[in-house]
């Protein structure tokens, strides 16, 4: 691994495009760390206290009335999903969405839904949860996403995961949101456009063409299953960065059969248990890339999970220009996550 | 203001579109906090020690040769510049930049030029200098730009500064960066393409438009100056975000003259004065955002700096689909940081 390293340390670093977006992102080595070395020293809870934790006791909550409950053969809740307290898009409150123009601005009201997918056991995040624990949260959020997507006003489905203080999570009990928004995620929609520019040159997905490739060559896998796949990808816009892809071509999230979804929590829970084991539990987050809801067909897309390691900040350059500068290469990174 | 807060707390939240790049944000008030509690509560300096500053001593830094130097009046330097010693871009050793393809993918070598602009007063952060310091730092931003902007492989230069951990300094020792990169910053590129189509829809620069409309309803101004103006942006993408902008249409930035750096200067330094007072020192980002110089016009660009605190963190919603939620209205921001 040393005289790796010193490779590495000696390579000027590059440029990689993201071959969907167009985007770039700079890997660069010289200032490398071991993989190891990213690990966290100390694991730094969030502030809250199990015994005060509003998402252990559903009574204490005072949550509104849950919205799903998933519950274990001895009746006990294993799942809950109900409305956030603090939602970022309100319901509906029936009529029209208000707009307005003001000069040369627009707004309008920020109507949706946003709702809070918890599990049971405050400690056990979905690293520690075996695959059938996992495809139980993946079954909460085809559900609750079967049942918002046709909802008027929304238009697109975020589901998110935030692990740890770094990543936004405020309350430690492991949980996952989803929102229910009137307009097109610009990430996805950058991704939509290059996915459809892409097979209108090549009469073929490019996810598809990257995993073909992956798949082959496996120099940036993490992990396989029958269906799903875990690559770090090419671009990686985050050191340790991870894709959780099904092999076949799939637009939509929310068609998962049973089997994919068992398979594709197996592959997730490999994914974040190898980040778990081997950086010490870091910060993450993961969400869902699928297509919009809003009634066109997107067949050249192709669904999948992010996950996004916290492990550094996002200084000057990547908020001023959009590329991202990661110190590990997504080859390393794989061989060393694979290998936990 | 208590009655005021009131009134937001009950306002629904709404999404706001930014007029050039068509992207969202949500401004979510529901949780808001007065604008003083956003202030920090203590502030956190980064790790390095006065007295082994390697940004204090020219000689300790074993830095390169000096780039550029400016001297007081007394023979004392008071600015410099020199290549960073861990370049993110390296400077190209001669001949073809190397291109690679591997299957589906493509990448080129990193090379361009990564340089550091460092000014005298350890302690003396842009916020506290006086306005000539400020000019005179915009002077040496405009110097390198120029020497920069034609060297072969260069298309596109970041000017920016990081102040605080939060917002990636890992150096205390006020200093500002310069990446002269291959590549156009994908966040520009949207911005040029937003202003393209805008011009063709309404003969008419956008930063112009949205200029006349804040000069006329006063909301939205946080300081003005003969020929500079800050606003805090009708679609803020953090809490406390500025903007400084040229009064009068200007596509590139090196083209300022010694008057308007002097303006320039002054405006910037309010704008981060009046964040340091008002928030007790928070760590923030701010950049140039002009245009390309890849020897392509840009004729409806407009140039300005972006002011980017950081405030809160980007969580999973804000990472995924590249939609930031705020929680203070920035009629309310550019309100309080007015009166500062």
């Amino acid at each position: 691994m040393s005289e790796k390293k010193e490779t590495n340390k000696n390579k000027n670093s590059e440029l990689r495009q993201d071959i969907v977006t167009g985007d770039w992102v700079v890997i660069s080595t010289a200032r490398a760390k071991r993989p190891d070395e990213f690990a966290k020293k100390d694991h730094e809870e969030t502030d809250d206290n199990i015994d005060d934790c509003l998402f252990c006791d559903p009574v204490k909550s005072g949550q509104e009335k849950d919205t799903l409950i998933y519950n274990t053969s001895d009746g006990d809740w294993s799942l809950r999903v109900f409305p956030n307290k603090y939602p970022a898009f309100s319901r509906p409150a029936g009529g029209i969405i208000k707009h307005k123009e003001e000069g040369p601005y627009f707004w309008m009201e920020s109507i949706g839904y946003h709702e809070v997918v918890v599990t049971r056991d405050h400690k056990k995040h979905i690293a520690l949860l075996d695959k059938y624990r996992v495809a139980e949260i993946l079954d909460a959020y085809q559900d609750r996403y079967i049942d918002l997507m046709n909802k008027r006003s929304v238009n697109f489905i975020d589901v998110f995961h935030n692990h740890g203080k770094a990543a936004g999570a405020s309350i430690s009990h492991p949980h996952s949101q989803l929102m229910a928004i009137p307009v097109i995620s610009p990430y996805v929609r950058g991704e939509l456009e290059g996915a459809e520019s892409y097979h209108k040159m090549n009469k073929h997905c490019v996810y598809c063409a990257m995993l073909e490739w992956e798949l082959e060559h496996k120099k940036r896998i993490v992990f396989e299953s029958d269906n799903f796949v875990v690559i770090c990808p090419f671009a990686s816009r985050a050191n340790f960065e991870m894709w959780v892809l099904p092999k076949k071509h799939k637009p939509y999230f929310e068609r998962m059969s049973v089997d994919e979804k068992v398979n594709c929590g197996e592959a997730l829970n490999a994914a974040l248990n190898k980040l778990f084991k081997g950086l010490n539990n870091p910060d993450y987050n993961f969400y869902i890339h699928t297509s919009p809801c809003d009634g066109k067909d997107y067949p050249h897309y192709h669904w999948h999970i992010e996950i996004l390691p916290k492990l550094n900040v996002w200084a000057g350059f990547e908020v001023s220009t959009g590329i991202e500068i990661i110190t590990i290469e997504p080859e390393e990174a794989a061989d060393f996550l694979r290998s936990q």
